[in-house]
């Protein structure tokens, strides 16, 4: 008897402990994609099992749709249009969606399949999601910087080889590779199909379609069916899970320091201390997420698009795949602070010196293309509505006004870099032909690009050291003196 | 039978690992609390939440005292002057306490209470920890820069908003919400009472104290009940949990690069190392912390100021939240290194200039402030003998001899660049009106305040690459050469 | 009956989760080991709290040889020369091998032992992994600084301690304890004995041989019996856990920013995303190591070191301690890129210039002293096959492919830099006597020790932003600006 306990017992907690491959009765695996996986188990055992550790191998369209609504991970309402609704969402049953659309497409052991995912095939089941990122900043990333002229240049000027020849840095043509593994890392490249090449691999000559720019998992990535953006730099293949995408590494891939330092004042903040002492005693899993109970702190999700309820079941903050649903002013990497932009295309912006930057360099704002005081006010509360479930109205309301404050100080530290600038290029210490290749530029560029994005992160997220010696009031206070001095030994008259 | 087993078991599995509101019969929510409860729940969902997986919520003071010496969590003696002692420790419990003495008390709903909860609140049942607290560098933190002339100088210039004109930086006035989010941050903010202002929320109109310079949680905080200070930066609201506290990332939060690296640098040492890999794996919650068994490396506080024991219960070390306790020499915020100083309150220290420094410039130690020899030794050997609970003698000793060395060796460097600022002002590179604002005195902070900062801190905890290439030796060595070149071309001789 | 079903549920709970020091009938501790542990229980309980978590305390020699090939955590074949074979491997059992190669070895208490274990006394167990790693750059990392005559030059130029006199920087003599703190402590020190000293310590006054350049774990240790390397520092003292050496913080400790970015590009990539949010959930000390199923994100060790096995228990790569085994190229710490070389004992290359360099300054590659193209190839199908456990052929040969491309467009930058180099010292902007002393030379050395590094890094690990803002093509552009710049200025011409 008792050996029948210990063993149970033995199991159960084994049970608990180990991650498996379960289905129910009523979601099994598709045949097409049991074929897949007879292959590819051994030989790419680390993609089969990732996915075996995923909902998708858990759990069919069918039974997901009937959750209840705050339970819900899928956002598709007629499920009948979704082949093989009844299985688990095996290789076959994505791989396998829209090929007409996908250049991609090619023939793999007697199937048409495509490498790439696109947000377009996860419109199948996840429609809301899908449509909510494609209308954001995220999804347009590639184009906002390559369609924006001032900021190709200055993509291209930094990232471009350079040579040194006669007392002059040359510089070389556009660098793609470099702006693959840098900017469009994060941004996205276009994926292009180069025709068909042969790969040979444990199983013989298999032949596949070539793909330039790739691999990427950039946020704005030019997918080969023409749609834009990815999914997998937040829910990263092939587990898909949620728990991913709410903890803090995954949003500091790209939005980190120098230059986007929200990531780094995060970790050294108080929501980031918390975060890291009990990390494995939160849930990141369930949905809705519970405020108190499942997180005792917020990480970037909790704050910026996560669904939140009280213990009550009482909404506190909608999902969006908008990242920024509840976001009222930009405070990085533009020159000067601003309201965000009413469209996820900035390039299409236009200031008063008909460039495509939402402030002039002088510091007007391009108001037409921004969201006006309304829409602020409406965003400000989305994200109040946040902060008020752990900290009073009084605390809260202290904290959204130091942001106010913070970026008006910001912007004048800019506007004093921006005014040696002139007068370096009036003294002929640089040359504006290309505002960003020279060594008084770049002090400029550092002056918004890191310190001021620095600073103002600092008090959005109250982490100390970055708005002090750490790319914060030390270095912009530094970098006014170094530009002033540069200034006046490189001056031509 | 079997499933009434495995019920059972899975039962007691859940058990163990949700942390849960539990409260023995002894221990009940007070009435008051309950009431605060009955809506906090819900409108502050996580505050509650936090507070339900404190111990605070489980225990009452009656019962934390009757824990055996080595054990207990509260040092009070005599806890019958302690309101609803034998109740868990509620929202009411702490907030209701001192009202006479907190400016920032008001009505609400029925209930007067105050919004900050002070030290000298704490003290109610941790008089022990709160009187070393009080004696320490941290609870004085925010005057020990705003009452030392020369320290209040360094934060109002390199904080305040500067202008640019006609080939002059123009600093601005005292920028006292940009000191609020750097320095002060960790330092502590005056938190002032500045009248009434009425705030809307889910209840409706509510009328509470305004409060100036809020939120803040430096640990040397102003608080409006006059008290220095604060507990929540390491013990956060509002589960106040001991692990978190005994956690590196709680330190990290201000003991960070570039100016103070200890965190960092315990992170690439072999500590951090271990610490890292088997974190989950330790105990952070056992009073008293049993070395070898809880835990197989330290953190900071195992190191700095916990109570520690071995296997039989003999103690290693003696609790301390004076944070000086097991240190004998300082080693970073200051410009030589030197013994601790004897006061917490290190704005009383005159150096032989008369200027409040634990040193002139020239590097004459101020003796009469500051602890010594044998005070010295006494704190040394308290580090020690937390050092051989791991190491061997011969190991220990070799370690605590190179701090000495390397802490001579990094004055040297700093001394050199003292003498190129000296003639860099006397060649007229830099005017010494203000010591902190121009390009050659901002390279000669960068010397002491991060350069020297680091080279000690590394041989200290034992991470390599903060002495070598991150403000190590190499850019201290960088840095000598671009003050001696910044002499050349800018003297005005 | 409930009452023993809970306590047994609760005891298997608890033995599950409780590491503890457990023996089984054929592995018993040594009467030495006993007598040891005796005292050391109490007066270094870290030290014996360690060990009674590792496999050490566990298991014979005997018992670990006893399991099936790919399981084997041992590699001798003839255990029967071991002494005490039969015990668990405790204190004993290590500290007294080979005690007259061992300059250290003591008597203590009636016992002769070492003090410093070393690889040579690890062979008697580990003979496989022993000789792999005595053919690597790591064994060889003391003497590839110290005997090769331009490295040790660059050492002791940044670490000497400097004054400053007349306007002109005075380096002092060699700085031992510098090298030690900085590039020793990964690379290893010279550890000597010095006779015998006394310690005091709880027992009384204890004799004890006086050891020179300790404490120190760099990976190319001089032991005192005359071995070369450490293990410690990838399998600390003294549980000399597996998963601690696959954990990437433990590379971390020498293998980050700014020179070596590896650990910090993982941290930022998408595989140390996934590491990071499912650390707790992957399974590090299984042998042999299953991917998709004991692990979803390769580490460090994944990649470069363990033998992996797909679900079928088909070896997809061996596992060597040579860490180049897998690599084909050599992208840090020299200032062009260049195949790996053929020996460990890197300092034994001589360039064209007559340098022990794999380079001239020019770029001219040493080929003799590298692999060629075969080896080459041979090494990077190695990881080509660990790739493929996870990605497809297609991503997995675009990704192979960046590497190369990157390495020639950062190789050119380095030429750019030199060639201001050569042009500043030609008119007098530095003196070329000591290539490593002077701003213009130090600046040339980031860019290579630096920024070349970061970028090569960035695409080897995709983590985009050491390539771009963070040490990449920013810092590198921004560079040969001010390197141009300076020799403009200081030019005696």
């Amino acid at each position: 008897m008792k050996k029948v306990i210990l063993s149970l017992a033995v199991s159960i907690v084994f049970l608990l402990h180990t991650p498996a491959f379960s289905q129910t009765d009523d979601a099994k695996l598709s045949a097409q994609s049991q074929e897949c996986l007879d292959c590819h188990l051994s030989v790419t055992p680390g993609i089969a099992g990732d996915w075996q550790k995923s909902l998708h191998s858990k759990t069919s369209p069918r039974e997901a749709a009937k959750k209840t609504e705050l339970e819900k991970r899928i956002s598709v309402t007629d499920i009948s249009k979704i082949e093989n609704s009844s299985n688990v969402v095996g290789c076959y049953e994505c791989h396998s969606l829209n090929g007409a659309l996908h250049k991609d497409n090619f023939e793999h052991f007697g199937y048409k399949i495509n490498i790439v995912v696109s947000p377009n095939d996860c419109n199948t089941c996840h429609p809301i999601e899908v449509a909510q990122y494609a209308g954001s900043k995220k999804a347009n990333a590639h184009y906002n910087l390559a369609s924006n002229s001032v900021y190709n240049l200055l993509v291209e000027t930094l990232t471009n080889t350079k040579e040194y020849l006669q007392g002059k840095i040359i510089h070389g043509g556009r660098n793609n590779l470099a702006i693959g593994e840098t900017c469009n890392a994060c941004h996205g490249t276009e994926i292009k199909v180069d025709g068909k090449k042969t790969v040979q691999n444990a199983i013989g000559d298999v032949e596949v379609p070539k793909l330039l720019n790739w691999p990427n998992q950039g946020v704005g990535r030019i997918n080969p069916d023409g749609s834009l953006g990815a999914c997998t730099p937040c829910h990263p293949r092939h587990s898909f899970l949620i728990d991913i995408a709410r903890k803090p590494y995954t949003c500091g891939q790209c939005h980190l320091e120098p230059d986007v330092p929200a990531y780094n004042i995060y970790k050294e903040s108080k929501h980031g201390n918390i975060y890291d002492s009990k990390e494995s005693e939160m849930n990141y899993s369930s949905v809705p997420w519970v405020v108190g109970k499942d997180i005792n702190a917020p990480t970037c999700a909790t704050c910026h698009n996560s669904l939140l309820v009280n213990g009550e079941g009482e909404v506190l903050a909608q999902r969006s795949h908008d990242f920024s649903d509840r976001l009222w002013v930009r405070i990085f990497g533009l020159v000067y602070s601003h309201p965000q932009p009413k469209s996820g295309k900035t390039y299409e912006i236009k200031n008063a010196d008909g460039l495509p930057l939402p402030a002039t360099f002088g510091g007007k704002i391009s108001s037409d293309y921004l969201i006006d005081s309304n829409e602020q006010s409406l965003r400000k509360d989305k994200m109040k509505s946040v902060c008020l479930s752990c900290h009073s109205t009084g605390w809260t309301e202290g904290q959204l006004d130091k942001i106010e404050k913070i970026n008006v100080e910001t912007d004048k530290m800019v506007l004093a870099s921006t005014k040696i600038l002139l007068e370096g290029w009036e003294k002929g210490a640089a040359d504006k032909t290309n505002p960003f290749d020279e060594e008084l530029e770049l002090m400029w560029q550092n002056q918004w690009l890191l310190y001021a994005n620095s600073i103002r992160h600092t008090t959005a997220m109250m982490g100390p050291d970055y708005g002090a010696f750490k790319n914060g009031w030390y270095e912009s206070t530094r970098n006014l003196e170094l530009m002033k001095n540069f200034v006046k030994v490189h001056s031509a008259k």
